[in-house]
């Protein structure tokens, strides 16, 4: 059967392996296996949400509230905007989706980073668009505008901070360049990783009502997949000026939120104080892997996520020390699908990265071993 | 913001009013309301999926297995076929999507009942397509033979049982249509209620694995949404051809599925003696139904599904008196939107049901006295 010509330039997206896989494949127990590798929170959700969506179960049968009314109002609250300014997607996800299939046809263009989220490219082929992509890895503001100025674009995406790297702009330097941004160009500010970012930093924190008062053009993502630690329940948010909202109802689906997944966001938005442990923690357990990479003379690109990428330079192949790790039982993301010799790991907890450390040291030797056969 | 013009002919679809927004807008106390508008399984989920859920709250933080292997194999079974010939989607409702987007675009044609489910149209109009409908309300298949001849089609959509009408094809001049079509075009077959078709009349069976044996070119679409009762999950699945399931993979966004909702359609396949049970009772309350329009003298489609379709003719607006049921804290739906003088309801529990009845007895006379004023 015929199908449209559009998908002979479609991409599937791959997804960090999950234990179900490693356990079918490699045989390991369950209990032994440690996913680092999609930058959930590793100290799982916060028990007043679990025992809450618990007590929840039974109503699974119904459909949700497909208003999300209470979950709009929270966002609104917590946001200080109002509930019209806010679509919430199956992860910040589908609001990519919207957007991309709302503002582009085969005629678009849209502008990312060399190295990033890898949907804004595929949601982007699907629409049939151009993806223009800067030559550096990292966000480079300098050459996002040169491209822009070259070639124009429908769509803008800036990943703040940016996945698969970690690194983050200044919120001084974005606003520099939203600037000078044609106001029919849509500039996309993925959020997905914000909560770490402005824990870190205050330089990094993007307000997302400044935002789009300021720039009415843009529209910021955020998500509860990783700080709010709900990976599981596919629950994100596109925030922006209530015309191009309402345009995106058009697009969304009835139904997109699952009754338990909308009960389970409205519960984490109530729960802040674990998020800010969550994060502390997070920070405090990446410096134990600078310190590692440091000692193993690897570099490492400075992260404002839950995540940190390692470089390998020539001594070892990436893809190779996550296939070790994976035998080992521990899930980490391999880069070099993005053309890196790079790993990225999650930060895990404490016993979990203390395992990861000692469980690379095994990997780095018998890699060695290998060498010297 | 300029968007895309295909938006502009674009329909949001409207839900069934939530019973969140009754309490909200008209002060009825939750406990009171009877939601009747979405064709929810009115016995809820099984108990033994409740507390399975319950007791998996814990994993909401990790990204479902994305391979959905052990739904997929669990399918397989049940269906006499294999894993890949299964896509999953959020609701069948998103197979659609995938389906419509994968074959159309705006020189495409749909080829669709004039009642019928609506997201077959909307999604169509998303992906710029013409949309054509029969003159029945009803599927007659004389109809959609001639307008097929007459005007082509890149997607026929069949909805056995159809919604909101509640009738059904049966199997053999389903079988006897889609032989006179030709193989470039695709026939999406929906079963979303088929559990409930097949428990009245065999003669209304489609088997899936027959089905796409015997029509290649042929898509059926299942749901956990209706008998499985699981509404509120968001889980469908669409069974065809190997070649057609691979293509749909590429518009499919990765995690589209929840954990918990994996989880859930993975134990509901368990407990199929439940399933069956509430079949049972779906059909003995619904002579209620039939006994109480006969005794109003209303009018009402002879359903295969959960729910009936009552007409008033001349006696009654329908708009009016859904409006009457809600401010009483019962939600039905109102067809006026479909063109018809009509309300669907879902067949609930006995008690739920006794109660309807009552209430729509007050209904009618108020709606009478107000006449008479």
């Amino acid at each position: 059967m015929k199908f449209n010509k559009v998908l002979d330039n479609c991409k599937i997206y791959e997804a960090g392996k999950p234990i179900e896989l490693v356990v079918r494949d490699y045989g390991v127990d369950p209990k032994d296996i440690i996913k680092l590798a999609s930058n959930e929170n590793p100290y799982g959700t916060s028990p007043k949400v679990v025992e809450k969506i618990a007590n929840l179960s039974k109503n699974m049968f119904m459909y949700p509230d497909d208003s999300m009314y209470e979950l709009k109002e929270a966002l609104a609250k917590k946001f200080n905007l109002t509930s019209e300014n806010f679509i919430i997607g199956s992860g910040s996800d589908q609001v990519i989706d919207f957007l991309v299939k709302a503002k582009c046809d085969e005629n678009s263009k849209i502008l990312v980073s060399k190295t990033t989220f890898a949907m804004y490219e595929i949601y982007g082929r699907q629409a049939g668009a151009t993806i223009l992509k800067t030559k550096d890895d990292e966000h480079n503001l300098s050459q996002f505008e040169e491209l822009y100025k070259k070639e124009g674009a429908d769509i803008i995406f800036l990943c703040l901070p940016n996945n698969p790297l970690g690194e983050c702009l200044d919120k001084d330097e974005v606003y520099k360049f939203l600037a000078k941004i044609d106001k029919e160009t849509l500039v996309i500010v993925d959020g997905a990783y914000q909560e770490y970012a402005k824990y870190k930093d205050v330089k990094k924190a993007i307000d997302p009502a400044d935002l789009i008062e300021h720039f009415p053009n843009t529209v910021y993502l955020g998500t509860f997949s990783k700080a709010y630690a709900l990976g599981g329940m596919r629950v994100g948010y596109g925030i922006g000026q209530i015309n191009i909202i309402k345009t995106m109802y058009k697009l969304r689906p009835p139904f997109n939120i699952s009754t338990l997944s909308l009960a389970a966001a409205i519960e984490a938005l109530k729960d802040e104080e674990f998020v800010q442990e969550c994060i502390a923690l997070n920070f405090s357990e990446m410096k134990r892997y600078e310190e590692y990479a440091k000692k193993r003379g690897f570099s490492y690109i400075e992260s404002f996520t839950n995540f940190i990428t390692i470089k390998f330079d020539s001594d070892y192949i990436s893809s190779e020390v996550a296939q070790k790790l994976l035998e080992k039982g521990i899930i980490v993301r391999d880069l070099t699908g993005y053309g890196l010799n790079a790993i990225r790991i999650t930060i895990g907890s404490r016993e979990q990265n203390t395992k990861v450390f000692n469980t690379l040291d095994e990997v780095f030797k018998d890699l060695q071993k290998q060498e010297n056969i």
